[in-house]
Parts: C-alpha cells; structure tokens; sequence
C-alpha cells in the first residue's frame, strides 16, 4: 500500500492509470499475490484506486495533492532534506543550531544594513511602492556585473536576472531546463537541498562521488555516458557540505565531457566571497556557454532580505524572464534589491568580508582543534567558508547522534542528509560560526564520543 | 515547422519521441505531404529532429529550454499575456500605464511604509539577518487571520502561509495540486497572468463566460461535468478585469458543483480591501474545506515590499510549507512581513482604504463620463476598484488601437489579452486612477473614437 501511494505521489502512477498486475507487483516486491490482491483491496476501499472488472486496478479520480515528503516516505526522518532544514528554520531561539547552513545574526553587517534602511525610508515613492523592471533593479545589475569582470566572468549587465533567493534562482532554471522524468547529475554529498528541490520537480538524480579536488572525474564521465544528464548542478568553490574546491584540471574535464554531451551546468556559487582569492571557475572557463552562474546575499549580508540571481546567456536570460513573469510577476523585490545595492557600495563591504574570513579561519582551527579531543576528524581543510566535513571516530552513527542531540536542543546535520546514495553514515557537517560551548559539552557527553579517543 | 517546434516547447512532444506520420500530420496541418517531408527534412537539418531509416522521425537528444513565448507562437503578440506585463513593468518613466493593474506610486501609504522602515532599522539583529520560520512571521499571520475571522472566513495562524507574491502563492498551488496534462477552469476573461502561469504548468485550460453575477452557472456545470477540471482559478470580488462581484446564489451552486466533482477552488481575493463591505466569498461560504484563498498587498500598500498569502485547510499547508523550502527556501522576506506587519498594524491602514475607496470611486465616474464623450462604455458598474471593462464603439478593435497607442507612449490592456477564448476583441480595460489627461488626448485622436460618438 505504501508503494503505491509513493508512486502516486510521486506522479510515477497517474490519475486513471492501470496499477501493475497483481502477479506482476507481487514478484517485484517479493509478496505473494494473496497479499497484493488485500493491498489493492484496501487502497480501493479508501477510495484511491478502482477495480474495473476484467481489466484489472485504475487510479481513481484526481491524484491527491503533492506531498513531498510522501515521494520518498521509506526514509527516515532524520535522512529527510526537510528535516534539517525544518528545525533549523522552525527551532526556537535556545536551540543550538551547528547543523544550519548559514552564520549567527551578529556576524552580519547590521550597521550597514540599519544605515541602508534609514536611507531607503528617504527614497522616491516609485521606489517604495512600484513594481520593478523584469530583471530588476538595474544598477545592481551594473555592479554584479563588474564583480564577475573582476572574477572573470564576463556578463553584461542584460544577461543578469535577479530572483528572490538563491533556491529561487535554481527553481527557476530548473523550470526553464527540465521536465518531468529527466535525469539531474549531482555531486555526493552535496547540498541537501538539491534533492528536495529536484524532487519537486519530478526529476530523476544520480549522483557521483565528490573528492578533495572536485567529482571523480571518470565516475562523472562514465554517468554522463550511461544517463545523459539533461543538467548538472554543483558548487564548486567552497563546496557544501564539504568546504573543498574545484582544481582546474578536474574543471577542464567536467566541460570538456558536458561539451560532448550538450549537458547545461549550473554552478551555484553563494559561497563565492568566503574565498580568499577567487580558485577556477566553470562559468569563468566556459564563458558562460554552457554554465550558468546563481548568486545570492543571504550568506554575507542578510538571510531575510532575500535577493539572488543568474547570470546566463542572453537568450536564456529573455526565457528566464518570461517564465518569472509568469510564475512569480518579477524576481527580487525592488525594494530587497535597493538594500543590497546600497549594502555593496556604500564602501563597507570589502571590509566585512575581510574581518569574516579572518574570524571564521580562527574558529575553522579552533572547531578543528576542539573536535579532534573526540576523534572527529575533517575529511579535507576548506580554503574558506563556515563548514567543516568530519568523519566520526568508527562505529558512530551520525543519524543516531543527530536524534540524541536535538532531545538536548542541538540540531546536528548527519552526514546521509547530504548524501544522494546513502554513503555517508559516519559524517557529520560542522558550521564552525555556531559552535557555541554548550554544542561541545552535548558532544562530550555522547557516548561514543568521550575526550581522549583521538 | 511552426507546428513541431511549438510541441517541443509545449512538452506535448518530448525527447526521443516520435514525430506524427508524414501523412497523418499533412492531414491535421491541411497540407500536402511533400509539405510536411520538406518540414521535417529542414527540422532535421537544424539538428531538433533525426530520421530512423524505415521508422520514421524522432524528437532529437535534450529538449531545448521551454520558451513560454513559443508555447502558442501564433498568437499576435498583442493578445500575448506576456506583452502587457513586460510592457508595463520595462516601461520606462515617461510611458503612461492605463492597461496597467496597479495604483500609481503616489496614490499608495509611503508615509506609513517610510516610518515602518526607519522603525525596521532599529530591529533586533535576528530579524535584520535570520531567515524566518518556514510559515512566515507570526504576528502577521495572527493578524490576517483576524482580519480574515472578520470576513468570516475562520483559519488559525498555523493555516496561513506566507508567500513571496499573491502570484508566487498561485504558483505553490499549482505545483501542489497538478500535474502536466490536467484541466483547469477559468473565467473568460480573467487576469491575464493566469494564463501564463498555467502555461507554465502545462495543464490544459478550459473558460466559462463570466456575467456580472459570476460565471455563466449553467455553462460551469457543463464544464465541470465535461471537462472534470481538477482547478477552477477566480477571483471572486471585484472580479479582473471586470470588476464584477459574485452573487450568493451563483456562488452557492458553484460550491455544489464543485463537491460533486471533487475540484478544488483556488479564489484570488487580493482586491478584498477595495470593497466597501465584504461581498460573498467562496472561502467563508465554504469554511476552507475545498476552497483556498490567497491575498496580497502588492495593490494596497506596495508592490516593491513583496508579500501574499494562503489561507488553507491545515493538512494543505503542512505539504505546501514542505512544498515552499523545497523550490525558494522560505516565502515572504522576513524583512517584508515585518514592513507589511508594521504598516497594517500602525492605525492608519483603515484611514488609507477608507480615503482610497472615495477616491476611487470619484475616478470611476470621472473616467465613465469621459470615455462616455467616446462611446465607450463600461460592461458593468463595479463596487469598487480600479478596472472598468469597457466595449468600444461597434467596428472598433482593441488590439488595434492598442498598437497605435503604444506608438505615441502609452500602454493599453486590449480585452482579448483576457480573454481565453478570444471573445473580447471590442473590450478595453481602464485602470481609472492611470487615466491622467495625455490617455485621454491619445485616445481622442484616434480614428474610430471622435467625440459626440455616443
């Protein structure tokens, strides 16, 4: 009966359309089909499926509404991308959060952002009440589009889309590039929101394994071969969960082989300004033929002043833009925009950024130095970033872990949340700017965990 | 050629699938099948089609990005959803706006919302920076939900999301409640982003007429019982583009029909504040059983402050929330909901609608007299608003003069952009409050219009 409410949910199992023959499901599930024959018996007492006799079961009516957590409902919760990202966003304000993806409120540029507000409370009526252009705001489109000069991307100022967030962004370049049964190739780990998001669009994910310097590259040549990814989608400096980056041999073969594929890359690159010095990029090397580059503030400057955007080739920038239109009536709220603008120029930026990096690479060592009293050791040393990926000393289980903790108060980030194929039991993701005091004395007390096991 | 490219881009021919025989689709087109070789042979020379010797021709490798434009290439541009929006949004300063669907900037609560944002800038950090809970500020949400209680719609806070956009929140159903290939009802004519938003989706659209007591209640029934859609889209008050209002009886038997059918009911009420008094709403009659509502503050307090809503039986907003972190990682800005909190709570809102309601009724009937001069008139006299649906003189097409007017700076809204079916080529909208007196001198000039007409 779950099976079948999965594939339904899943939309693999259409509204009218013929169940699978007892015989045929019973040998699929290893049942017997006495017990598929009660299964459908009861799905059509619920009034889910109907028997037309002589032909067999049918999908009654209208499918139930989406429910994505029903896609997938064998998982367990804590495997779930919405379970860390719920009870990070959803936890009261005494939970301890060394699980989330993003930096305390205090570590933000809060001055800049109060002085940017009291300046837009002075600003044109047009700006506070109207609707914006259909890319947005354009002289933040200017300054974005210096930014990726300098970094080597060249994109004019047209082939900038701003969007409401970051996720926004890959939503909307999902909607533009694939339909339903498509296959998507992303790295293992990787964001776990990546998962959710495909999920929703019906897509189908392989994955490939992530190393220090990148996928592995043949693993990643021989998948574009066997499934002919339709998009890849990545980050490639300052990877999440694993802080790692790109080499530019590893990024060379990764165009090189979607070149021959016609596969579209989409590189997320949110973390682009915790890097010391900008390392190789895809949509620098490619020049943004075939990759496309999403952007977003809400880890430098503010999560609730949501702006993101894409940076594309210009034809697909004039899709994109109809398909915002008519799925959101613009991108970025004017008004979210003209705080961002006015947060980059006012000339305090650089410097924020500086003090950031400075601070996070003294907790990256401090955090480092702390876990390994535990025997929790990182996988690789990021060059930037908030993350650390640590493999737990052997025999730790992070899920079980993750469930002790949060009865404590402390949402952790097991390692199989970001992890497509289930290969990472023993991880667990670190961020090093919310790993409060309180946080190692819930570690220390774990059992599996005490002082002196390095 | 035409013909196959806009199945691609409808989806309604996929990857690798097989194109229609030669010969069956010379039949559809009522074309020569030379024809029909020659179009395939040139489709296949640009690489979008590949011949299998002796079984025929398939839709070659990826699928390329789905351009909306291309969906329904035929349609002129003029009745083309996109054309109005991007018209009115790219427009730059100088072009005047009477196809437009909003109030201009000055007419909207700038003192209120310039006084919210200098209260902003001295917020907690937490709400300068944090993301939000995933349903969206609460103190927001406990005050809709007594501005609803007072409409008579009873929902919790916990059955109220916020979203990025009244069309963001539509967006969020849709993905909810359909899958490719579904039927949705709509009013003829109607707002027309819907159009392009369930084009978006890829359902199949079905329209009703709608009268000035709501939709044709006979040919509803029929629909419903022909086309067993599995969403009908209204907007019940103040109807767009016509500024009707539903009746009780019409909104009984719709509620009646949709029960027997088992469809759902997605009612639009973002234009609820412009209404003297509430006028039936599907939501209160229904108790958000079968009925969703969405809201918005884009028309009454800023378009540039970006924040909708939902309003849904709990078990819905549970999957939507779920839904919401998957494809934008959170709704409404946090940094937005506590502008709109501050502005709907401050005291001044009521005196605001109160002032604009007057005011716009005045600009109703000084626009009424005016077209008057012109033999235009308005289909109905609506309760409130800012649209006025109006038939031009007999002879006369919108989408004509719409073009030549567009040509001297000023952008109407034709009526069958509205219009599913293409019945309104004589209908104009108006916005009254963006009929500044350079509309009218355009309008005077025009060849069909020459006052004394009436």
């Amino acid at each position: 009966m779950d099976e079948i409410r999965r594939r339904m949910a899943a939309r693999t199992l259409a509204a009218g359309e013929k169940l699978p023959s007892v015989r045929g499901f019973a040998a699929e599930m290893c049942v017997s089909p006495s017990t598929v024959v009660e299964a459908y018996d009861r799905l059509a007492a619920e009034g889910l499926i109907r028997s037309r006799p002589g032909a067999g079961f049918f999908v009654a009516g209208a499918l139930p509404p989406m429910l994505l957590a029903e896609v997938e409902p064998r998982l367990e919760r804590e495997f779930d991308p919405f379970w860390v990202s719920r009870q990070s966003l959803d936890a009261g304000p005494d939970v301890l959060r060394p699980g989330c993806g993003w930096l305390p409120a205090d570590w933000m540029p809060h001055a800049s952002l109060r002085k940017a507000l009291r300046g837009l409370s002075r600003a044109d009526d047009a700006i506070l009440a109207d609707y914006g252009p259909t890319r947005g705001l354009l002289a933040l489109r200017r300054l974005l589009a210096r930014q990726l000069a300098a970094e080597g991307v060249a994109a004019g100022a047209d082939q900038i889309l701003l969007t409401g967030s970051g996720t926004q962004a890959l939503d909307l370049l999902c909607r533009f590039f694939l339909q339903p049964g498509d296959t998507v190739l992303l790295d293992d780990p990787c964001y776990f929101n990546f998962q959710a998001l495909l999920r929703a669009h019906r897509v189908r994910i392989v994955s490939v394994p992530w190393t220090p310097s990148g996928p592995d590259i043949a693993r990643f040549e021989a998948a574009v071969a066997t499934h002919r990814p339709r998009l890849y989608v990545t980050n490639s400096a300052i990877h999440n969960p694993t802080g790692a980056t790109l080499s530019p041999p590893v990024a060379h073969r990764i165009l090189t082989t979607a070149a021959a594929a016609d596969m579209t890359i989409v590189e997320d690159d949110i973390f682009a300004d915790f890097e010391p010095e900008p390392s190789t990029r895809l949509a620098a090397l490619d020049g943004l033929a075939r990759v496309v580059r999403i952007g977003s503030f809400s880890k430098t400057l503010s999560a609730s002043v949501r702006v993101g955007y894409i940076a594309a080739r210009g034809d697909w920038i004039e899709g994109l833009v109809d398909l915002q239109v008519a799925t959101s009536f613009g991108g970025a709220s004017p008004l979210a925009a003209e705080l961002v603008h006015a947060m980059l120029s006012d000339g305090s930026y650089r410097k924020h950024m500086a003090a950031l990096r400075t601070r996070l690479a003294r907790r990256r060592k401090e955090t480092i130095a702390a876990l390994a009293e535990f025997g929790v050791e990182p996988w690789t040393l990021p060059r930037g970033g908030f993350t650390l990926w640590c493999r737990l000393p052997d025999g730790q289980d992070a899920a079980d872990m993750a469930r002790t903790a949060l009865r404590q108060g402390v949402v952790l980030a097991p390692g199989n949340v970001f992890s497509v194929a289930r290969t990472a039991p023993a991880m667990m993701r670190f961020n090093v700017a919310q790993m409060d005091p309180k946080v190692l004395d819930v570690l220390r007390a774990m059992p599996g965990l005490r002082p002196g096991q390095a």
